[in-house]
Formats: C-alpha cells, structure tokens, sequence
C-alpha cells in the first residue's frame, strides 16, 4: 500500500470487465486475428482478470472462428463475455440472428448494449420509447431463459440521464426487472466530467442498487475516462469496463491498465489476486505488441517513463526514502524504476529466466547481461517481446551456446515482370560440420525464400526443425520520422506446437533484420531444454 | 456550449498558467532553443492564455538569454512569471544569487516553490520545520518588496496535507501573510486521486480563500491530472498549472488544453477570450511541431482521432444531429470532424470524402465505390488509414485520374556478403510521357531503394515529388499462422509539408506491397487538390 492512501477499512470486490477485444478493436487501425485475440484473453486472463468481452458472437466469420476457438481453451480466472445488441423493434422471439447466437454461444455471460437516450430513438434508431423499453425487457429475458447471466450496457446513459432521468432510469429498470444482473451506466460519448458521472451513478445505486449490481463504461474525450470510473466506483458502482492501455475509439476507452492499479493499490479494493499485481506492466506491455502498439512511455504505472527519475536530488531522495519522489513501489505492477545509477535492475529478472531454461546465473554473469540487453535495448532491440533471442544472449554470455551453422553469405532477389508477376529467389551459402552448403528457394516474399534455403540446407543435420512453424511476423519501423531509410525492428514468434517463443532482428535494411530473427527464432527452438520438451525430437548433435 | 454540460450560472475566471517553458522541459527528450521557447510562448499568447512562466533566470545562460529576449516581446494576453525556489536555509537578505535574479527580471509575476512535507525537510532538505516557515515568509516578502506579484507553489502539498496537515496550512499561512497573491497546491507526485484533492482544496479555500487566491498543479501518474485540477476548481481553485499537450516528467503534467476546453466549453468558466478557443488544434500541433513531437492522435479535443467516426450508422446519426454521436461541434476547438472509411461505411461517408478532395460523386458511383473498399477490404487492406489509397481510388472510379507512369518491370537485390556487409540495388524500367526510363539505386534497404530509383526516374518531370517525403512506414502481417508466407499490409504516411496522407499496399510479398504503398504515396501527393495547397508546386502536367 501507497503513500496515505489506501483505505485498509474498504477491502470490497470491484469487478474488472475488459472490453479490448470488443470495444478496443474500434480505434483506428486496430485488427487481430483469430489466434491474437486468444493470446489476448490468456494475458488478461493471467493478469487475473475476472470478465473478458470477447466480441459478438456472429457479426461475421472472423467473430465466429473466435468463439469456437475460446469456447475449447482453459482459463483459470476468467469467465467470457459475448456481445450483443437489444433485439431488432417489432420482432417476435426468437428475434433475429445476433440474438439466437448469443443464446447459442458458450459465453456463460452475455452483454446486451440498448438506447437509453431519446435524442437517439428519435434520430437515429426511429423507435418509440415504450418499444424500446420491451426491446430491453424482452431481450434480457431472453437470454436469462436461455440460460445466460446478462448485463446491460446502458449506452449514452449519462446524456440520457441528463436530458430526462425518468426514461434513462425506466430503460435500467427494464433490464434489471427481465433479470439482467447488473446494469452498466455508459457515457458513450465520452466527454461527461467525473461530478456529473458520481452525481447520476449515486443517483441510480439509491434507486436500483438493491435489485442490481451497477457498473460504469466510460471514454477519454474529456480526458477524464479514469477519473470517471473512479467517481462512479466511489459512488458504489462495483463493475468497471475499460480496454488495455485504453485503447478504443476517438480519444479511447477509459485504461483498464491505470484503474486496476488505482483500485486496488490506492482505493484498497480487490480486484485481481494481489500476487498477480507484478504482471500488470508486463501484461500492458505485452497486448502492445500483440496490437502491433508502439508502447507509449507516459502511461501511468507501467509507461517506461513512469518510474523514471532525473537529477541527482531525486536520486538520493528515493535512496533514502522512497515516498519523497514516488507515489508507489514500481515493482508492485511489475514496472521498473528508471535511475541513472540503476546497477542492480534486472538482475533478477535476468537469473530467473536462466533458471527457466536451465542455466545456472552466477551475479557477475547476470550483472554482464543486463549491461548487453542495455545495450541491445539502447540500439533499438525490445527483448520483452523476444525470449528466444533473451535465451540465446544469456547462453552466448555463459559458453552454452553453439550455432546451427556459419553463415558464409546470402542474397535475396525480388523481381516484378513485365506481366506483373512477382518472383522472390534466394541463395544461402553455409557451413554446418565442416561441410558447405549452397541453396537457392524460391518464396512468395524474401523472407519466406530465406527461410526455405536456410531449412534446405540445415534440415537434414537438425531433423527437428520440421517441427518449428513461423507462426507470427511483425515489423515495427524505430524513427518512422525517417521513413523508409529508418531502422527496423522484426520480431518472429516461431512454435514447435508445444512452446512459443519470440525473436528479434535490428537493422536498417528490413531483409537483414529478418535473417537475424529468422536465425534466432530457429537457434532458440533447437536449445536442449525447448527440444527436451518435445516427444520424440532428437536432441542437437554435438 | 455543448450537450447539457456547461452551467450559464457561473461566468467566472479561472487564470491559466503554462508551464510548458520550465515543467514541460522536464519530460524526457524535451529541450527547446531561446529561438524555439519564444515562438511556444507566441503561440500561448495568440491563444489567450494569461500566464506563462518562462524558466528560472538565472539557472544557466540559455536561461538568462531567454529572458533578456523576453523581455524585449510584446505579448497581447500573456504575462511572463520566473520561476525560482524559497532562499537557501539560513541565509540573510538578499539571500542568494537564485533570489537575485528573480527580483531583478522583468518579469512581472515570480513564483515560488517550497516544502511542505515534512518527510522532505526530515530526509531530502534536512531543514528545521520553524526554519521552513520562515524561509517561504521571508522569500516570499523580500520578492514583494522588490515590486514582485508572488505565487507560491506548495510542493507535494497533497502528501504532506495528509501527514500533517496543520504544518501544510502553516506553509501556506506564511506565504499568504508575507504577501503571495496565490498559494498553488501542487501534486509533485502526481498520484493522488481526485476525491482527496478536492477535499484538501475545500478546506485550504474554507481557511485561507479569504485572503488568497488558490491554484492548482497536478501531475498524471494515476491518470486523473486534469480531473484533479477539476476537483480543485470545483471546491475553490481559481488558477490552474499545466502544460501544453501535458508534456512533463513522468506520465506528464496535466494537459493544459483538455483542461482549458473543459473549463471554458464544458463549465462556463472564462479562461481564454472566446474567439480564440478555435485556434486550440492549431496551437497544440503547433507546439508539438516546436518541441519535436509527433502529434498523438488520440488526446481529447484535439487528437486526429478526437472527432473521428466509423460505421455507417454514427455517419447517419451525425449528418441528422451531431450530438448523436458527438460531445462537442469539433469547430469550437478548431477541429475537423473525421469519417473514416471502412467496410462499414456507406455511401454517405464516401461522398464526404469525395467532396473534400474536389470529385463529384452521384449515388451510383459511390454505391460502386463502396463495393470496391468491401472488396478491398476482405482482401485485408484498410482503407481508413489511407486517405491517399482512396482518394486515387475515388478517381480511378469516376475517370479523374491519371497515373504518373507505366511499369514496365522492377528488381530488388538484396545481398549480404562474405565480409557481413549487407547492399541493397534496386532497377525499375518505367514509362513517362511515352519515353523509358531505366534507373538503378542503392539505398539501405529494399523499399528505399525502390523509393530513390523511382524518383530519379519521374523526379524532372513532377518536380513538386522533391517536396513529399514519407514519414511513417508500418508493416502488419495479416494471417501471421502463415509466418513467412503470409500476406503483409504496408501503410505509408507521406508529408509535403503542409498535408500528411496515407497509403496501402497488400502482397504475400512484402517488397510488392511495399512498391504498391510506396507509388500511391507519390500519385496521392500529386492529386491537384493537395498541390494547389502547396505554395509555388507546379500541378502536374495532362
């Protein structure tokens, strides 16, 4: 606990709802896949996260193949939410299409979003309040006799409340009276300041709260999305959606990142395992790369600035009481305090990713490879995302590392025709054993050539190759200001269908920065401890 | 005055004080020239803002060369205040060097900082707390008797209110009586929630609101700097600390211009004359430009993102009434409302779109354009991040464009040889004008080598080329199960200058599309209604 803020008297439940794979996939330029969303929900899921908005069930094949999927994985903290809109007006059940998936789909939770606003049955929707009210009603019912627990996303709620309480307050008491669990009050929005926010949630626990858990959505477009929930949360609201590091549409959700942090370690209340706190920069960080988000530095708790100190007064000051430059415990979320002197970050972490994969770390050792990963890191290289190349850095610096092969040279050629087809050839020359190999492959990119000839070459000596997939290929450029002449940072995900592990390439030239990850991501999944994982993949000669 | 926010009652004045010159410089990779602080300070100026504080006098040369520039520049609304600490523990008048400098500049406003936290005296300053007290006093009367208005800031005022908050009414006390004409209440951590900062601010004007005007400064490490600064105004604060675009040490200052458009549009408060509100856009960007930021486009009010729309339905919701889906008319702050372009857009937006660039579309040609982004789309481009894309795609559609050149054939040579230098060769063969160009470039990696050949090769016939250069290149691999062999979407963002558009380009080869991104940034560039924009550009020829 913080500075003189926590309240050791308050120790209730505040329900985290996130909503990134729904709500967060609405800012700009947003889009994962199938397999990135999972890995997603397993972050969250990781970091203790109770409720995960997965998406609408059915809006389309992307959304179906989703569900599928997660309906087959295991989660050890988190229930699925499925999405949905109020049925469509004048229709009998079983309504229509979007409501039959939500009753149909495994989600035990569904979330049904409706008008609460007049401004918008008037102009956008065209519907007559007293409709849209059984639209609420019946809709809830619906699923609550299909046997799903509801909650309801009172959107626009707080201009609604604004422009007429009495119907905002009929559309909640609709959803509470089919048997919705709690209703959520949304300032879709986005712009209503935190006294209006605590003002009309007070309001709404008086009135409902005995019937249904509240719950609070807000937006940054005020750049008020935290301080919102929080006056809502103060006011009893004890459900809050927001998106990892607030991603969403306009000016974004409100941070489910910040608000957890801000919940439980200044407000006192539980919402994650307190021994699962540590994960939350590692989390944010982590769905950054996975949405292809450079990690912005600022972010509260776990942006790389937010531990960050300058000068020597600070420095001294935090040496001798921690409280006189920070408000927290940086390692309370995982986050690390920046100094100019920090000799002794990372140390740890380093020795416990060796133990991991069974190298033994003495302290200078550690020492040594935290100064190289400053090193790397200072050059452009993010080795968060990227253990395999962390793995094979720690065992160069031990002598437990040996290359597949020596790379004597490569080139790439790429040619558009003159009927427009596009041919990629590539030529590698290695030695493995003392033997040299040339190979030429072609591919449907330079990379995937590259690939080829490398797995043409090698794959005889190291039969288990077979075995590892490229599974995820992500180019970020580092001072994009420069455009095309700037340097660029690949990162692979590669996979034997056991494990999954990252790797990094830097260079100017996107080619060369690719061979260096592409060689890692195979050096790291031919290390003893990933093979020995591996039923039946002979071990590394030598 | 927007959506059932702003109060007619109140017509008050909050004072505005930036403190992008001296607080703002303390965010990481900050540092401005004299030159480059005295435009920031026009800027603040021509946006009405009252106050600016400048710096220290005398901290180093540049400083002092600041404020001999300064003093020289006729400001329409802004005062200048220097910056200073309370005199060195048991010094005489007139005290130090600090002190000196501060009583001699032009400036009319001084302010102040000192402690307040007992914890600080005990363990940073190591100064006796009686001693502290007379240090504000007499630091504060020595400023006054030299002709000086004096604000005091109260540093880390909310931790030490809740330590002690006897001893921190007392500091405030001391400066108040030696002749401050505001005491600001200065959250230096930066993580106090607002509840407890509206409390302290309650009971601070409830004691001295009499005698002192109340100010505010707050910091964003809990994500609440500026509803702090609202809580405070709420209870009695009548100055507020900020910077512009919240730059600042850490997770930054509170952001001057979210708070300046809430006080002013969202509480009726008076901060800025009215007219000049709708130069607020133009002023953050401008500010950014000068301290070498790129624009985030996510921030409220003001962010690319801010106003920005997608799906069919906010399009129809806005075109009926715009605060459907809009807290504020985006004009208000100079601001342009955006739709974006998806596979969920209609008609409607893609007409707007045409309209902006200078096509007229009839219903059909747009339904056909429309169809064409799905298409598109499901191919996995994605339009609304590239304006350039579909403003050459609207043309394509309705026979206003014409392309640059012909290809013939292009081939890119990437190698990396023995010696582990890695060079990169691009050919193209085009056609312009009926007449063949073959050109060869070396560049530092595949695209820019494609990106210099080709403009050595068209760059003397459309000399305004010379002008765009691209600035943002993102690659994005789209069914990365595929690893290597999966497509890649590459978007670029070109500039000349005065316009930043984008553009797209999807392959299984990352080369292709690349090539494909890279010559729609150049045809974009040079579609006649960016030109005409670019002073001096020649539209291009036919």
């Amino acid at each position: 606990m913080s500075a003189g803020q926590a309240n050791p008297t308050v120790a209730e439940q505040v329900l985290l709802y996130d909503t990134t794979l729904r709500d967060g996939m609405q800012g700009e330029g947003m889009s994962l896949s199938v397999e990135e969303k999972v890995r997603v929900a397993h972050a969250l899921d990781g970091l203790g996260i109770p409720l995960i908005e997965a998406g609408f069930p059915s809006s389309n094949p992307k959304e179906e193949a989703l569900f599928d999927v997660l309906a087959n994985e295991t989660f050890e903290h988190a229930e699925i939410a499925a999405f949905g809109m109020t049925r469509r007006k004048g229709a009998a059940a079983p309504y229509d299409q979007a409501m039959m998936a939500l009753a149909d789909c495994f989600a035990p939770v569904c979330t049904l979003v409706g008008k609460t606003w007049s401004l918008h049955l008037e102009k956008v929707t065209r519907v007559d309040p007293e409709e849209n009210l059984r639209m609420i009603g019946e809709s809830v019912a619906f699923l609550r006799a299909s046997g799903k627990r509801v909650i309801y996303d009172a959107e626009h709620f707080f201009d609604a409340y604004a422009d007429d309480p009495g119907y905002a307050l009929s559309c909640l008491h609709a959803a509470a009276d089919a048997g919705a669990e709690n209703v959520t009050l949304c300032d879709t929005n986005g712009a209503t300041l935190p006294r209006r926010v605590g003002e009309a949630t007070a309001l709404v626990v008086a009135e409902l709260g005995e019937a249904v858990q509240v719950g609070i959505h807000t937006h940054d477009d005020a750049g008020c999305g935290v301080a919102n929930s929080l006056a809502a949360v103060e006011q009893g609201a004890r459900l809050v959606q927001g998106t990892m590091n607030g991603y969403g549409e306009r000016c974004g959700n409100a941070n489910l990142v910040t608000l957890l942090a801000n919940l439980q370690l200044k407000l006192g209340f539980d919402c994650v395992p307190p021994g699962l706190l540590s994960r939350l920069t590692e989390t944010a960080h982590l769905v950054d790369e996975l949405c292809n988000v450079s990690p912005d530095a600022n972010p509260p708790y776990v942006g790389a600035n937010a531990f960050a100190h300058k000068g020597g007064m600070h420095v001294a000051g935090v040496n001798r009481d921690s409280r006189t430059f920070e408000h927290l415990d940086p390692a309370e979320v995982g986050a690390d305090r920046r100094l100019l002197v920090s000799e002794l970050s990372g140390r740890g972490t380093i020795r416990a990713r060796a133990e991991d994969t069974g190298v033994d770390l003495d302290d200078e050792a550690a020492g040594r490879i935290v100064e190289r990963v400053k090193g790397l890191e200072h050059r452009g290289y993010h080795l968060e995302a990227a253990d395999g190349t962390l793995d094979l850095l720690i065992r160069r610096e031990t002598g437990h590392y040996e290359p597949l092969f020596r790379l004597e040279a490569w080139r790439v050629i790429v040619e558009k025709r003159q009927d427009g087809k596009v041919e990629t050839e590539a030529t590698i020359k290695i030695w493995v054993d003392g033997e040299r190999y040339v190979r030429t492959a072609e591919g449907n990119g330079p990379v995937n050539a590259l690939d080829s000839a490398l797995r043409d070459a090698i794959g005889e000596t190291y039969p288990h190759l077979r075995d590892i997939e490229l599974v995820n290929f992500k180019v970020r450029i580092l001072d994009e200001r420069k455009g095309t002449g700037a340097a660029t940072r690949v990162l692979l995900d590669a996979s034997d269908g056991h494990d999954t592990w990252g790797s990094i390439g830097v260079s100017e030239n996107i080619i060369e920065a690719s061979w260096e990850a592409l060689v890692d991501s195979l050096e790291a999944g031919m290390l003893p401890a990933r093979i020995e994982r591996v039923p039946g993949a002979g071990a590394r000669p030598g």
